[in-house]
């Protein structure tokens, strides 16, 4: 059964498809009947659902994050549309596609992937590059590379938005290796690719994205210092001062002790590498959130950013007369 | 007569030549004897220097900052070298030439400028090319700004550092505007030029860097943003919101109001200028700071960097074996 | 057609009259019939209405912020008063003032300018003397600089606001440089007259008080340097060091970094400006925020003050005994 | 015998006077005699002295704080004054006034005193009346609160210092009750009186300011509130939200809680005396770094002022032509 | 009448007991009618009520706090119990037991305030044990002291409260003088049992916890200090500087200025005061937070902890197999 | 032969023994002639000491940090002991002991470790047992964790200070689990004898106490979480949810961001041995500065202690009369 999109729901129409569960509540008329209420939700979007008939029973079976094959017809209350279910069931496990609940990066992983492999390949020093070899010949590990989100929420909150995250910082610093002489451009594209591998282990993104407890009880940079470590350990001879360079980059790359980082950066790479983390996140955001305004042709101000505490914004005026009088 | 520096002085040798006095003070001895103590320099360094005779007189007529014609010989007091002066004066207007006696930027000026005219050339908008062009055929602007140092110590505090640094961040903010293509290329390329204009009147650097009272007072960020105004009410039809972005650049490109900013970047351009600006400062600092230690070849640690509140890591180790075993 | 008051709404009866549109909203009942929603207001307060026929036609038409001409009847909904409107539409262009719909300051507005111009004419320095003068003797500015609020919210948030509270810190100042000799008397009044003229560009109070984009992006600190700074340029012969001390008062005037000032006061004038602005802003705060109190008369506490993150305690005990016992 | 203050010892004259030692050192030459070295100082200064002879046994007999009888010859050594010491001998008790060793403020006690007894007898309020009224008349507490200093550094740290502030903050707050009506007049004035009576204990004020053991354990703000509610306590009926409201006006005159003080302003009159007291410390800070600057009368910048964190800028620029051009 | 909490109450069956009012509201349907909506309280939770009969009068004698005698039927509405009421009228003055309304808790008063007499009866210092004698023999005090919280919210928010946390916290000191030898044995616990004495005055405690004006004023730090220095002063010949060193104990107990402590901790027992006093009131928040989990028997983690700012992981993972493999 | 150590050394009397060379100086005399000035050093102080022939020769052999065999004359000047050099050579490896030059903490190691041990042996929890068996077993680990040093500076700064300060914090750990039931025992248990084990590869302490390249770039925190990763992944069937639990609490030992923690402590036993690490560490630094006062006898204050950022009060005042007047 092909997937009906809540985007592509139309009104007056019924729809029979799977969608995730949210907001599951059974409630009371005042006449005593019971009826349930739901949140219906894809990547798409979400739209409100209640069920008049069948409510206990429904309710009963039903949890948050169940994904449910529904029928229904979509109609509107409040002034905003509402699908009234008649029928529902929780799917069978591989009846459905988990890329069709949670919003996926636009960019082609396949490529991506191919990009930091050019990167590995690029890296000269032997150690570095044999440690990199190691982990992209890691199937169970790419597989999680390149489905994880970067984040829960803010910026890359997407599948595979740890792998465009990653790409995007090390094409940065690819240009920065070709302006500040000075860098040790293997270290740099090694500790970039690297840097953010713990969240691997420190978010979960099955129908939702959300922190494991060895994300919270330990976070992405302690989890990726800790994987990186083990590697290298299992290298002979990689050399000491290395490796310390190199974890020392991962574990400041959030520059600032108060930003969750165990020490602040104290060579070039690791300094560089904070200040091309932050930029690129802060720039991803910034676009992300202006791609959520209502009307983001127009030049003007966004919502208020909680994250960056300030309205922002966007646009450019209309072009001016071609040129300045004379 | 040509010039002696410090760093070329001979022990043994008597000298002529001209030099910065510093530290000029008339002591005693317990005989009751005038002497005078004074640091000579010059823009290769300092030499501690005493004079027995008539140093009643000569003190009476030195001033701390006066360049000096100085015969004597030199020898060494307590280990150090120390020049023993017999004949002084103070140098006439025009006998001595300042930039042997403050440090200068090793890069070329003229190429420089050629680099920053070519950037200019590249933007497309028409005001703010006419903006920029009007300036850059400012001879007497143009003297300033290719002569004033960026700043009073940490980075690029020397004579021409103002222009090196913003031709290194012009050059950081082409790479970026070709990676992020959602940025104005034009507005983001004339802030950059433009950012720390205001430095021309916020420092002197006759004999020794230092603010100006307009400095103290005002700032470069308000300074700069007084010059730029200006020149913009003087072209018929400049577009509000144009100017309104181009100075919001300005005003924030120290990202945070506690650095000085009294605006925070609000705007994608405003935003980078701020990450380039700060990383090129940083980098600058980083790699001055490790040519001061006294053995920059061995990998190590520097002394403790007072601005970045931290020791920091230069160099790589030597080069491991070949490669890893198999 | 008189204006008739939210505050004088009587229940029961028909009005006609203009009012403000907020919250407009079309929602749908379940029987699937529209109706709009909206919230009425002037200077004297809010009222919910409803309106049950033509709401889609209606609420096509409106937006938030327009000025209606409104027919209804109030009744109550809920335990609060609600307006049932029957007719509506837009008001045409000059049919309603103002002044209606935005609170304003009680105080009269010719008496605090008269004050304003006897503190300009008993200043001595000619060049502050010819720089007030001239900016006094602007219609266009003085239109502005009569109607402006003080703020968007907090302090002064009144039609005249501006005014009302330029007036006050001159006053304080006043009173300030007859307490300390040491106070330059002319630059201080000058800079206290000053100090906030930036606001009539920050803030715009068409319908509803807000921020331009240049108060955004620029803010009042230095639109108001750019202001004054435009006209000393025109003034021959303006000494720089004064126009610099002046400057600098209007810079430093909110006192740290953090608060937005690009420099902290560092002139005794500068230093006393900011005391006075604080002081005179604080003091007009607090008494505000207990006017709004249900029961200003007997003391007690206020509700929870957001922006000095406190509750605050006013009024006086009750009179006590008119001696204590000897 | 006459008292003869350093500033006024002559060079190649020999004195006998009483002076406060400091810094007193038994030294070795490198013949093996010991020799003593002091700096002698009273009000006026300090001038280093050396003693050739029986430094041993007068060594023994000293301490840094003592005051000492001595008979010098004022020379010179290494540019700067030294007295050579002859004889010296501790002063007996009474042979000595106290005002000459530590700076007393130029404003005489009995007017300031005056003017806080016009400012008590204008309080209406009976209880307040009758607590100052009893404070005033407590002789051991009017010795010390018109002997202490203010502080022991930055601002009135002289004798009569806390006096001099007391009713310096006191006419400033007169101005203010005038100024801002909602005030009570009464509340302001006793607790402006009576803000800082805790420093009589705090402080010490024998040879040099110091802190005492319950200064550094308890502070004036703590100590000043336990003397001020012993005292209201002795008065029958003294109203209980009157006295809660006074001490809140000691407690959080500091006005934020890292400035030591345990509450911040909650009142009208709270808030107003803490802002009056901070000015007035500041202004008065400002004006004593000013005067201790070399050349007082030429406008420039002080040295780097530690407590301001910043260099501040005095004077007025020479007075420009009579009129600007017209 | 014996109470009927609400945790006990049943659906379908009528109820007829006292409660404590809150939310009370008189709203109206859109046919006109008035009805009562309010919520019912004791320390074992709420239920919503409504009165649809009557409602006009009832409500204009209640208001938020009153404890009424309630006749109703308990049934549901949106899925929530809602108590329909028939008959209800205000409790008498002693028809209501307060400890019923108000959470308690759930130790043993006596046998806390035994532990307490026994820890004053250990103190050696005869100072000391005479202040502390005297108090524990003040009937007055001691009712306050055994029946009030310990705060207003977050940790020992019940009745007796107080007197836990203080038990609590004397016996770790108790632990930790008999660990740290260098403590003052007598001092640390005598400034244990007296920390917090200051918030009988604080906080109120009937019907609902609230801060007395001297709280919110004052505040518990001072109002305690001010409780205990007034009788230190009616013991003749207490020690001074035993006086200041406990009074510092009890100013500096919150750690920090910023946390309302006038003074930070300067002599070794109150810095372990402080430890002891935030380990303790930590341990206890972590605890109730964990009790107030749906389900704290399975391991997992809290819901966002405000006052921590954080989520709190509780309870151990199932037991492992018993032996690790060999 | 025997180590004469410093604060034996003798006025009058030469001595040959081995001492630490620090400050190392070759100087010249007006006269034109070398000498050789060095502070020697030991475990019990320093003295300086100048070596008037061979100086040359000697200065280019010595360096900073190296064990010197000398003889000498002790001497004075300038009121200061001296030892006049004769004889000095670089000690051969092996013929000093590490321990005479650095100091030693004055607790029995044996002792400690056996206390520690005894708390391995406490632990039920298999797993927990099996991890610190193995390690207690090591005996590299065991030879560096006995040596340690706890800190460079400020608490526990002597060797066997990381063993002392263990045992300390575990036996602080042991009365709080006794005295807060809901505490997992074993886990605390285990956290506090694990909590510092980074500090063996963050310090090191050959002839001076310092930092590691490792400690720098990684920290300690870093590298205990690696040391106790890599043992627990070598022990089969280690519950994963107790080891996230215990590397928590190493993690977060340090309690906030900004103190070096990459997590703040989010359960019970994590929150309680922060409290615990910090209190004793604290407890030790009060002590070891009171201790260094001239006088720790008599009741008074210390120097500024500049890591707590106050001064201190220590000891207690002469005992009072035995008892209060009646």
């Amino acid at each position: 059964m092909d997937k009906v999109f809540v985007k592509d729901l139309v009104e007056g129409e019924t729809v029979t498809s799977f969608f995730l569960a949210k907001q599951v509540q059974v409630r009371q008329r005042r006449s005593g009947e019971s009826f349930l209420t739901l949140v219906l939700a894809d990547r798409t979007g979400e739209v409100p659902a209640v069920m008049w008939e069948g409510a206990e029973a429904a309710g009963r079976e039903l949890a948050e994050g169940d994904i449910l094959k529904v029928q229904g017809l979509l109609g509107t209350y409040q002034g905003e549309r509402q699908l009234t279910v008649t029928r529902l069931r929780k799917a069978a496990p591989g009846e459905a596609a988990l890329e069709d609940y949670l919003p996926r990066s636009p960019q082609d992983p396949g490529l991506l992937l191919a990009r930091l492999r050019t990167a590995v390949e690029g890296i000269q020093e032997p150690f570095l590059q044999r440690l990199l070899q190691g982990l992209f010949a890691d199937e169970a590990f790419l597989g999680a590379f390149t489905t994880a989100p970067a984040a829960k929420a803010i910026h890359h909150a997407v599948l595979g938005g740890l792998l465009e995250h990653t790409a995007s910082v090390v094409g940065l610093c690819e240009l920065l290796t070709g302006y500040y002489p000075a860098l040790d451009r293997d270290l740099l594209l090694a500790a970039a690719i690297l840097h953010d591998v713990g969240k691997v282990r420190e978010l979960s993104w099955e129908r939702t994205f959300d922190y494991t407890d060895a994300g919270r009880l330990l976070g992405h940079i302690t989890l990726g210092t800790l994987l990186i470590e083990e590697r290298i350990r299992a290298i002979p001879g990689f050399p000491e001062g290395l490796a310390e360079r190199l974890l020392h980059c991962i574990l400041s790359h959030h520059g600032e002790l108060e930003w969750g980082s165990p020490k602040r950066p104290k060579t070039l790479e690791a300094l560089v590498l904070h200040y091309a983390e932050d930029l690129d996140g802060k720039v991803n955001a910034f676009s992300h959130f202006v791609e959520s305004h209502p009307d983001p042709q127009r030049p003007g101000w966004t919502q208020y950013n909680r994250s960056l505490d300030r309205y922002l914004f966007f646009g450019r005026e209309p072009q001016p007369a071609p040129t300045p009088e004379a």
